[in-house]
């Protein structure tokens, strides 16, 4: 087992998680939420997204929260842009790390955003020129890298071929998402090994999986195990699934903070600090969140036990 | 990545399971439960416990129990004994399959069974002979192998010793217990070079995790790497942590079907099959249990998405 000495969580809660809680949160307690993530040492915090508030009423507070929120030191504060329009109004918030998405599968992409992929990859090329040329530096989101709930399968090279594409419009990193949660390990591999195919660097992918069946933090091993260095998570385990109503959503940062700690791999952040955060969001959601290093922790309030 | 073409899951939530449950569950809906799962294809099913019923009384039906139940030809039927007493009860009812048990940390052993490590694998060695002696055949547990709840840390070389004296001792099998759900994969591998170091065979190694952080998942995988072809887990992730209250118990059954399916792993069991059975007990128990798998499962009763 060789996995990296250091790895970098992308903490995407209070979008990608609050995104799909059907409970709003108002846009102070939001703040309070990114503030207490950014100061446990996430590094990258995905805060918000900047798309029609009638598509995501509980992102609707976007402006507002870049207005209020206090920026630290060293941190990144990624928000999602579908369009011009979006990357727009996202830099006269003073937005400096901005994300832009499509999809690996046809069917997906078009009941997200009405368009084929080509037609988003040619939209998206001068949204991320028009960001690099403000100065602002750009993560690309390929959603349904291994599955897609409307076409099934996923092609591995078609999705390495989405990522080639955003990779050569000029975007810094590719997250691949596993939208649906349905990859395992062997998956990982097949889609590590496209994107080599498709000259694709591993220090340019994150790993985004949702624990819809309870492989993600596998698949995040299976990740080290091909060098990979980043994840996406969100605190707490926020979020759910649209296409498995019921089911968990993203994997939750606690669960990785966890694996990295027990595992000698350093990722800067306290796990007590992330769980601090996600229960008092958890409290304003009226909800247990699915984390289950946090459960535990909850329930023990002690980790001496390993 | 080479992992097993074939792989055996063992059954534990009739035991390992509703022994932890606090609601009580009536002979009839066990028998259901375990004929569902013997016809699921699983092969290995523990059934229950000749333990005091003070101790346990979720599992003070053991003889009633096996006295009803319809055994299906090619399934093992474990059951739990603690002692001689214990055995010669199982022996009286037909018990063909038995499972001892011992830890590897004193504190938790004193705290279970009232003895030393020692004591316990001496009184262990006849139980064992005279099982063998009676035709039986011989599982070992191996309780709290990555950590313990009053001592913590334990030495894998302590655990190790455990496993080879109660191997020496006629157990067929060795399952080794993360008690707590502490373990993450490097963990496993170094558990796994100990036993190597003691001469115990893989071949003769089951693994038993508890989902209580999340790990159990990416453990099995672990052991999947290292060549461990026997995988112990609880249907629905029946079950519970005496040591963190409201955290979850043993790995998931769906979760480990779901993992080998989508890696082309062979298990014999029936996804849907199981989840089934799960519900119905879920139902009984008047909780939602954890599997993550099964969860997706029944809210799109479709699994054509990967």
């Amino acid at each position: 087992m060789s996995w990296p000495a250091r790895v970098r969580l992308v903490e995407v809660g209070p979008r990608d998680g609050l995104q799909n809680e059907s409970v709003p949160v108002p846009t102070e307690r939001k703040i309070e939420f990114i503030e207490a993530l950014a100061a446990s040492g996430l590094r990258d915090v995905e805060v918000t997204s900047f798309v029609r508030p009638d598509r995501v009423p509980q992102l609707a507070d976007a402006r507002e929260l870049f207005a209020a929120l206090r920026r630290r030191e060293g941190v990144r504060y990624w928000a999602l842009v579908p369009n011009a329009r979006g990357l727009e109004t996202a830099l006269e918030c003073g937005v400096t790390h901005v994300a832009v998405f499509t999809a690996a599968s046809e069917g997906f992409n078009r009941a997200n955003v009405n368009s084929s992929v080509e037609e988003s990859l040619a939209r998206l090329k001068p949204v991320v020129a028009d960001a690099i040329a403000a100065g602002a530096t750009v993560r690309g989101y390929v959603s349904t890298v291994f599955g897609c709930p409307y076409d099934g399968p996923v092609d591995p090279a078609r999705a390495a071929s989405v990522s080639r594409v955003l990779l050569d419009a000029g975007c810094e990193e590719l997250s691949l998402g596993d939208t649906i949660g349905v990859a395992a390990p062997p998956a990982v591999e097949r889609v590590l090994a496209a994107h080599d195919a498709m000259g694709v660097p591993r220090e340019k992918i994150a790993l985004h999986f949702h624990d819809t069946r309870g492989m993600a933090v596998a698949n995040v091993v299976a990740g080290l195990e091909a060098g990979i260095t980043s994840f996406d998570a969100s605190a707490g385990g926020l979020g759910g699934c649209p296409f498995a109503p019921g089911a968990t959503g993203n994997v939750a940062t606690e669960d990785l903070v966890w694996l990295f700690d027990e595992s000698g791999v350093e990722c800067g952040v306290s796990f007590a600090q992330v769980a601090e955060a996600s229960g008092a969001i958890g409290e304003q959601l009226g909800r247990k969140l699915p984390s289950r290093a946090r459960a535990a922790w909850a329930a023990t309030r002690m980790r001496g036990t390993s």
